[in-house]
């Protein structure tokens, strides 16, 4: 049966990134439709919505969804639900994409390109799940109010239920058992409430998972032990926005932030792929951008949603081959390497497949 | 006219830091008073609340107070109320130490420690400006229910009004001022609506300060760039979580965090110093706690509090000696250089002064 998938390219490099990942998708002659739609801030420019009705609607009808990135300084100003981040946030949270898998992984071939030191990063490969649907992202109340001395204040909610806390949970300790059966997960239990429930139902679900040895720590200890010796790690877990420093932070320790995919998944493995770097409107229109993380993402989607694993292991061998070749791009580059652009690097991952 | 320092031990190897840094004080010939009390996990043990009646007087008649460490594991069970953390909360709450200052310093002595390059790292010198009494940390409503259907939620509320905003704000500005005169504001602006608002009032702020420039940075992608290029910040001004979490990264990258001192202080510049790391459990008792730390606090203490800047500095160019010197504690040691404990480097230090 053929497989439907919807691109998002969005904006910024979105577009170009995305471009090589479709070219390296069709030279697998799978049997998989492509289709596009609008996102972000490109979606606000022609519709004036982030999230168009007909974008979620191919959205729920696709096997997968690839996205190349949204946001931009030309939308900084407008108004929150106005934002392209709003058209990201409503797909997660509209398909249900509660389990964000972001792996950080240093290439050997690439280990120069980090700013720790070799013996740090050496051999790194750990894995952040991140929930993606709830927290203080999407908790009510929320907004910017007027005080009765006159005063504006801001507030937002950070919020998760049990339910939520033990659906991600479970992902992790699966992607653990998969793995190197630790899991570490992270919380802020010694002031937010919230954390201490998200601690309480972690310890819990240990139980359940007896082959996985769980350990907890303190966001601020983890922001530190993560430039300390990353190594220790295998699984962390945390929510949505510990998630979202931690996660970047563990993927600028590789120095390939370029290199770097991420899946959303809903309960049934359906997902959205996407590279863990933003949209670099600096870069854009250059044929500059890395596109190996959208070509990664790719590959993440063949084996997490499509049931194409040799699919995805194609890929994943491809770009090892075009870096030991010594392609680079320039987000990427070391002495002794060759700098091609974004289209080049593309067409050098097909050649390699 | 004597001036009052309290001190406050705290837990785990907060008694003997404290020694160490009340051995140096003592050693300047100042007329300084010294008294001690309570905090903590110490306190909670001894009468049942982590900031007892009779510290916050002490401390409110102090003209400073000396803070060695607070927290341990045999206080995790504890309920919220009775954790050694509120203790610390709350006397940074009762005594409006709203401007907590953390500088991420590199020493030239310490470089091989890092985990980072040497050329990432090399001459690293920032300030972080944390707000310490407001945010997600003691925002209402908080805790944990039960929902209809019988599941807890966990909540707690990130919450800051304009008059709070500017108050840090101008505490950052200033700051700014009498350094390199770049300030970056890190907010969550795409997601969260009180960061709107901690962007907008830091935007407004700026134009008194014409002399500092302004940037403004997400959260996100200051956990990536601390690691990638850290020297490119001279004073970062954040929240409280966020604070929490980005000076705990920053420190670590010096790579040496039993170096770096703090103040928290209130509108008038009384403040509460102390080591940037924790109680450290795992090593409390045994001589080998690193004290530098604590002696730099009193360093900062005399410098913001005391007015007594020439005494400031000795106590700097005497830590600046002993690290010539090669004395190391565990926690720095590197080859080549001599190893010694907690009351060693104590005396070395007096004996450097
Ligand atoms: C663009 C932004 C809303 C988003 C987030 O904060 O989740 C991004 O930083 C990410 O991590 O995917
Ligand atoms: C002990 C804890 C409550 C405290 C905080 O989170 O503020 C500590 O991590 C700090 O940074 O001083």
């Amino acid at each position: 049966m053929t497989k439907k998938v919807l691109v998002l390219p969005g904006d910024g490099i979105g577009s170009e990134i995305i471009k090589e990942a479709v070219k390296v998708l069709g030279a697998l002659n799978l049997d998989i439709e492509i289709d596009a739609a609008l996102i972000g801030g490109a979606a606000v420019d022609a519709t004036g919505e982030p999230l168009p009705a007909v974008t979620l609607e191919k959205a729920q009808a696709a096997d997968a969804i690839l996205l190349g990135a949204v946001g931009g300084p030309k939308w900084d100003a407008n108004p929150m639900e106005k934002r392209p981040e709003k058209g990201l946030l409503a797909i997660r949270s509209k398909l249900g994409l509660f389990a964000n898998l972001r792996p950080a992984i240093l290439y050997p071939q690439l280990a120069e390109v980090s700013s720790l030191k070799p013996e740090i990063v050496a051999g790194l490969d750990i894995l952040i799940v991140r929930e993606l649907t709830g927290g203080i992202y999407f908790g009510q109340p929320r907004g910017i109010r007027t005080l009765e001395n006159g005063d504006r204040e801001g507030f937002n909610t950070y919020v998760y239920n049990e339910t939520e806390i033990r659906r991600i949970g479970r992902q992790a300790f699966e992607a653990a058992q998969k793995r190197n059966k630790r899991l570490c997960s992270i919380d802020k239990s010694n002031v937010l409430e919230v954390t201490v429930l998200w601690k309480e139902v972690m310890t819990e679900l240990a139980k359940e998972y007896p082959d996985v040895e769980l350990s907890h720590m303190l966001v601020d200890n983890a922001a530190m032990q993560l430039v300390k010796a990353p190594k220790q790690f295998d699984v962390l877990v945390t929510g949505n926005m510990f998630g979202d420093i931690l996660s970047d932070e563990a993927a600028m320790l590789t120095g390939s932030i370029g290199m770097l995919p991420s899946a959303s998944l809903d309960e049934n493995g359906k997902g959205m792929y996407e590279p863990c770097h933003g949209s670099a409107p600096d870069i854009a229109g250059q044929n500059l951008a890395n596109p190996l993380a959208t070509i990664l993402s790719v590959a993440m989607m063949l084996r997490y949603s499509l049931n194409e694993e040799a699919a995805a292991a194609r890929i994943e061998a491809a770009v090892e081959k075009v870096l030991d070749q010594g392609l680079r791009t320039g987000d990427i580059m070391s002495a002794g390497c060759t700098q091609i652009g974004t289209e080049a690097m593309g067409d050098a991952v097909v050649a390699a497949l």
